[in-house]
C-alpha cells in the first residue's frame, strides 16, 4: 500500500508540517478513501496544541472529510469505489453498548474511537485524520455523501452540520416552533439554515451588529443583539429551544429566560471554564432545562446528509491550501472565517508529488 | 360570616401570633373548608421573615391544608359539606393561558394566585393561608383527600408530595428505572417513598451517616453517603433520573457525573446563591439535562393524592400546637424535623375559644 501524506504536529509547540505514515492493510470491511477535502474545526487546533492534554503525538487532525472511495476490502457490503462518501469524528465504537445499539455510537460507553487522536480497538495503533491524502474505515463509520452538492462545502457537515442537527432533531425543531441560534461562528451558521430548513422560526442571537445581515442571509428570521437588553426583553419566555454554540464563557441566564415553559436550551460548545452557574429559580418555575449535546450518531448524520442532498445545503467556507493551515488557525482564533476553512487537499497531494 | 382565627406575621421581625379576620362572602363556586391539619414548609418561614422581599403583611402562611367541607357556594358541583378535602399552593389562575389549559397551572403566565401571599384576582385582597381555623376557595383549586389516609399525614402531600411527585412523574420514573433522591428532608422523604410506590429502584443520598437506616425505612433501595467519592465512583453513569431536593447551596457536578446517557436532575430546592456551575463536558458527553420543576398541576395533584391513597402513603410528621409553631420554625433551621411539622388546627380553634 502507498505511502499516506500528512499533515501533523510534532508536539504541543509546533507548526503543523508534512508527515508521512503508512496506512494500514485494509481489512475485509475498510474503506480505503482518496480525502478531497477536509474542514478545520476549532478541535483540530485544541488538539494539535494538546489543550485538552490528551492528544498523542505526533497528531494528524481533521474529522471534517469527503472524497472518493478509491479500494475497498474483501467482504466490504455499503460502498463500491468511486462512491462519494464522508467520515466524521468516529472511526469505530464498541458496536454492543446500549448507546451503539440505539445508533448512538458518538456516546458508546466504552468510548467512541475518535478518527483523529484515538487508538485503534483491534492494533492500538493511534488514528490519524483527514489532513491526509487518504485515509481507511471501516465502511459503518463512512456516509454517503449526496452528489448534488459542492463537496467542499459538505466536510463541515461531517461535524458542525452534525453537531447542530442532532440536538435540532432531538428536541424537535419544525414548524410552529420558535427557535434560537447563540453564535455565528462554524456550528451557529449551520445551526441556522439547518433550523430554517426544519421550518422553524429562527433567530440568530450575535454580539455582533455587523453580523445581522449575514444572520438574515442564511435564514434567520430575526437576529437579536444578545448584549441589548431591551432587544432581548422583546423575547421572554417565547422560545421553545435555544441552541447555543457559543464555546467561549459566558452568562447563561440572559438566554434561559427566553425558554418558554418546558423550552430548553442546549449547549454544544465546551468552554475552558464553565459559563456562571444558572438561577435555580428561573428553571424551577418554567420548568425550563439545560442540557448538552454531542456529534450525532452514524444513522442520524447520514440522516442530515441526506437532509442537506435535499435542501440543498451546504456550509459557507474559505477554501484554503494545506500550507495555509498554520495561518488558518491564527484566524480561527480571532474568529476570523466565513465560517469554516475547508483544505483543498490536493494542494497536499500535489505538493507531496512535487 | 364567622371570624376566621389564625396566626399571622405582623412584620419581617415579629413571631407568628393570633390574627383574627373577616374571611370573603362566598361566591357561587366557593367551597367553605374547617381546617383540620396544615403542614409547615420552609416557604413559610421565608415568607413570614420576607425573606423573598415579596411579603404582604400581615401574613398567613400555610399551603398543606386538610380540613372539612363546611358549606359551599350556590353553584359549586365537585363538593358536599363534609367532604374531607385538601388546599396546596395555589387557590386560583388565570384558567386561559396555554398553561392553564394543559393543567399546568402553577406555570400560569399570569402567575398563579397563591394560597397565601397572593392577591384575589378579583378584590386585590391579600390571600391568607392553613394557619387559620377557616379557608375559602375556589372549588376548582380543591383537592379530594382520601378517607382511608391519616389526614395530619396528608396535610404535606398537598406541597411536598406534589413537589416531589411531579417530576418523578414528568420524567417517566417506574420499574426498570434507577432514581436517585437527593436530601431527605420534607421532600427527599417523599421523593423516596413515591419513587419506590412506582417501582423504581431508588437510593437516596445523604450526607448523613445516621440517615441510612431511616433511609431505607422510608423506601430506599440504597443509601450512599454523597460526601464519599467512593461510594459515589460505584454509581457513575448509571442514573436514569435524580431528584435533588437541597436547597442549600452545593456542588451539583458529582450527581450529574452519576447520569446515565439522556438522563436527567430536577432540582425543586431554590438556593438564595446559586449552585457551583455545572461542567459543560459532563452535559455534552452523555446528553445529560439539569432542570427544575414547581408543585404541580390541579388534575395532577389528584392524581398523586389518589396514587397515596392507594399505596397507603403519607409523610412522616411530627404534631404540634399552634402556639408551638415560632420554635418549629427554629428547628427547622437546624434541619431537626422528621420529616414535617403539621399543625393541630383544634389547638388554634381551642385556643381562641378560651
Amino acid at each position: 500500500m502507498n505511502i499516506t501524506h500528512a499533515y501533523a504536529a510534532q508536539d504541543a509547540k509546533s507548526k503543523l508540517a508534512p508527515f508521512d505514515y503508512k496506512p494500514r492493510e485494509l481489512r475485509a470491511h475498510d474503506v480505503q478513501i482518496e480525502v478531497l477535502f477536509c474542514g478545520v474545526c476549532h478541535s483540530d487546533l485544541h488538539q494539535a496544541r494538546d489543550e485538552w492534554h490528551n492528544t498523542l503525538y505526533p497528531v494528524v487532525p481533521g474529522h471534517e472529510i469527503v472524497g472518493r472511495v478509491t479500494a475497498t476490502g474483501g467482504h466490504t457490503q455499503k460502498y463500491r469505489v468511486g462512491d462519494l462518501v464522508g467520515v466524521g469524528c468516529m472511526v469505530d465504537s464498541c458496536r454492543t453498548c446500549p448507546s451503539c445499539q440505539e445508533g448512538l455510537e458518538q456516546y458508546c460507553e466504552s468510548g467512541m474511537v475518535p478518527t483523529y487522536n484515538g487508538q485503534d480497538r483491534e492494533t492500538q495503533e493511534v488514528t490519524y485524520g483527514g489532513y491526509s491524502t487518504s485515509i481507511v474505515v471501516h465502511e459503518d463509520f463512512v456516509l454517503r455523501v449526496p452528489e448534488n452538492l459542492d463537496p467542499a462545502g459538505v466536510a463541515p457537515l461531517l461535524c458542525a452540520g452534525i453537531t447542530t442537527y442532532s440536538p435540532l432533531r432531538h428536541w424537535n425543531v419544525g414548524p410552529g416552533k420558535k427557535v434560537g441560534i447563540v453564535g455565528l461562528g462554524g456550528l451557529g451558521h449551520m445551526g441556522v439554515k439547518l433550523a430554517h430548513a426544519m421550518g422553524a422560526h429562527v433567530v440568530l442571537f450575535t454580539t455582533s451588529p455587523s453580523k445581522i445581515e449575514d444572520g438574515k442571509r442564511l435564514g434567520a428570521d430575526e437576529v437579536v443583539i444578545s448584549k441589548d437588553p431591551q432587544q432581548m426583553a422583546q423575547h421572554v419566555n417565547s422560545f421553545d429551544f435555544i441552541l447555543n454554540t457559543v464555546a467561549a464563557q459566558h452568562d447563561l441566564n440572559p438566554f434561559i429566560n427566553l425558554l418558554k415553559r418546558d423550552g430548553n436550551m442546549t449547549l454544544v460548545g465546551a468552554p475552558e471554564n464553565d459559563h456562571p452557574a444558572p438561577h435555580v429559580f428561573d428553571l424551577i418555575f418554567k420548568r425550563r432545562s439545560v442540557s448538552g449535546s454531542l456529534i450525532g450518531g452514524i444513522a442520524e448524520t447520514q440522516e442530515m446528509l441526506d437532509f442537506c442532498g435535499k435542501h440543498n445545503i451546504t456550509s459557507d467556507i474559505e477554501l484554503i491550501a494545506i500550507n495555509q493551515i498554520n495561518e488558518a488557525y491564527e484566524r480561527m482564533l480571532k474568529s476570523d472565517v466565513k465560517y469554516r476553512f475547508v483544505i483543498d487537499i490536493d494542494t497536499l497531494r500535489q505538493g507531496s508529488a512535487a
